[in-house]
């Protein structure tokens, strides 16, 4: 998909016209985000976020064909290192029957990259980022509801695992809202009872030990 | 901001003008829904609303100065009639101390027009729409949750407020999802499990008799 993805294993990684074409993406990428604290998306062209990057618009189209597929890449790149390390705490989650052993880490990856997770989470634009983000939830939160409330009721759990997701959007949104004042621990702990809850009072049982 | 507006009290509701003008608006938003089914918001322009309304461009300009303000006149309209509904059922929620009194009727609002609100909830154009619900459901129910549960933590109830509302606006678009096949009766009794577990659990204590 890329022009310039390397074609020939490591040694390529560190040819110098790959390593330019990779920090040319970077930059664009930077002056969109850059772009988006100071307008909407629809009112930012191609030539505002080269020029953002010190480049032409010829460049941006070597690596882009407009905004709309620079902004979907960053999502994406986002969205994917966000799975890879919710893959890496899934095991310790399940085993540990909180869900602190995933959202610790991944709340400290969301205050590592707040500027692009508060620009995405305020643009209207990308509803479709918040939409993949509550799919990624929905995805893993459906794998540890089975786990550890053991559902019988198939409807009872959409209804919960829907309510839960959302609500933990509602989280982060609350969160950025107040500059994420509340210490990630006590977000957690917050989350993990508000989540213990409304499944045990749904489900109307408790927890297994 | 109607330029067609009754200036004269109740005789003027009957003037034939006025009627002519409030049916012209009405099909015009019936156009636009109808549109919104086929194809996104952004590619409806005023020719094909007026078009499917049986008018010509000028008559929609007498009305609206575009798609954008049509399609927020249809939702402050929705949101206004929603509002009053909760108000009409505010005090007996109180008293009865579940989400049922309030609830059940305004998922009669919803099954009534099921068509405007499954087409503006898919709607990514719509985003306005559901942040001024989730806004709307937060307002109502920020004051529920102080009558009911009386909280000492004034930021752990903007999480619990965040949590609930998002995943109200989660639980209703399940029921979309699944065409509303679940009960109303149902999907009521599921909601104030979960939003009592939430809350009681978040507060560490039990509901107030």
């Amino acid at each position: 998909m890329c022009l310039d993805r390397p074609q020939g294993g490591i040694k390529m990684l560190k040819n110098p016209e790959d390593r330019r074409a990779r920090r040319s993406r970077k930059l664009l990428k930077e002056s969109l985000l850059a772009l988006m604290k100071e307008k909407s998306f629809s009112e930012i062209s191609v030539r505002d976020v080269a020029e953002g990057a010190d480049m032409n618009r010829g460049t941006f189209y070597l690596h882009y064909s407009g905004t709309t597929e620079l902004l979907q890449s960053l999502e994406a790149e986002l969205l994917e290192e966000l799975q890879a390390l919710v893959d890496a705490h899934m095991q310790e989650t399940v085993d540990d029957g909180t869900v602190r052993p995933v959202l610790e880490p991944v709340l400290d990856f969301v205050v590592e990259h707040r500027e692009i997770c508060s620009t995405l989470f305020a643009s209207s634009e990308a509803t479709g980022f918040i939409q993949a983000l509550q799919q990624l939830i929905r995805r893993n939160g459906t794998y540890l509801v089975d786990t550890w409330f053991h559902p019988q009721d198939e409807s009872a759990t959409d209804y919960l695992l829907s309510f839960l997701t959302w609500g933990a959007i509602g989280l982060l949104k609350e969160w950025f809202s107040q500059d994420m004042a509340l210490p990630r621990e006590e977000l957690t702990a917050a989350a993990q009872r508000m989540v213990d809850g409304a499944a045990s009072s749904l489900f109307s049982q408790g927890r297994p030990a």
